[in-house]
């Protein structure tokens, strides 16, 4: 190893500092804290899933969809598997899975399974979300494509 | 980052130790280890779930208790998501999801998805879990509040 | 703490490292990218699960196997648990709970749910796999006995 002492303890950090940050977002939705959503992401950050896009206003309103509300009142857990980071200096890309677990008559079930690409940047208040995109591992190509983490190319795929 | 190099790696260390100390539990219950499960908290440790609370010498014989035999007979994966981690000096939080996939005629179910707050110490033998809480993910509020990390208050709450 | 700056973060480092290929695993395979998932391998890789034991030729051609390309075609998730490692110099052992949500007519089910053991060696090239071992929590013995990380012990058990 012959990187200097602090950039060894940059690269470390960062990762660390993203995988809290992917960490924060479930127990976040789950328990409907439209704040603590919010503040995952940057200003001008968007979140894509299935036909939908939603900007920082809309990702602030999630937890108040009304799909989301029925999983609450199921009962559900949003579990984010480990992420696969690629470091880019200020920019990041992350991979991981997520998958719903919903309350049912007698039990829970997947109610959703996605493969999902976050692109994080550094800003003043640390890492953050810039785009988050999900779609449903249901067989197609484009959840699939998602899972490869390409280059660093935040909103330009 | 202006932080000395030496609180920059504690709290890295920090860090991976609260992790991989979570990450231990699943495949200690899992193999039904009764003292790899009781290593993982402190001497004054706790483990409230559903309406039980166990003390040190309770968690020891975790692995013991009829439901998780039961389980342990039909197969089973304790599944605990990547945690996320507050750090505040000799103490920490941490929260994550449960799910535990047990065995069945044809596969495997969902029997428990739970939330999980792991109230942790720094102890001469490392960081340990002081308390853990972990409620079923059925709808109630008691479980989604749970996944809100609040203060470092062990014990108090 | 008493080590070296460098020991430390080379510690960290290795952690980091590890939970990092391990990650790559399931976006790999379930994107059905064959030299991704062969590139987490040694060149005297194995892959061991159910009677099955690969070397890295037949690693890199997994993703081919017929009751692979029917997962990926009812869409897939192969989610793997935070690990919990055992670093031991340029050798290692990370321990997880591994889980398939595979595609139904009405959701998605665990088509199989595994313990796994990594046995893991330093390269030229960076921390690879050398041996992953594989069993179903079907309730048989092995499974349970595999979430022992047990001793650093390459191919030797």
């Amino acid at each position: 190893m012959s990187l200097p002492v602090e950039e060894r303890l940059r690269a470390l950090e960062d990762r660390a500092a993203i995988a809290e940050l992917i960490a924060q977002y479930g127990p976040a939705v789950d328990r409907g804290d439209a704040d603590a959503v919010r503040a995952l992401w940057s200003d001008d950050g968007e979140y894509g899933f299935d036909d939908t896009v939603l900007d920082a206003e809309g990702i602030h309103s999630l937890v108040d969809l009304e799909t989301h509300r029925d999983l609450m009142r199921r009962g559900c857990a949003h579990i984010i598997s480990a992420p696969t980071i690629v470091l880019g200096g200020d920019a990041a890309v992350a991979i991981t899975h997520s998958a719903v677990l919903a309350g049912t008559d007698r039990g829970w079930e997947p109610a959703r399974v996605s493969a999902n690409r976050w692109e994080l940047v550094r800003t003043a208040q640390g890492w953050k979300v810039n785009r988050r995109l999900n779609r449903l591992l249901d067989g197609s190509a484009v959840a699939r494509n998602l899972l490869a983490p390409g280059g660093l190319n935040p909103r330009t795929d």
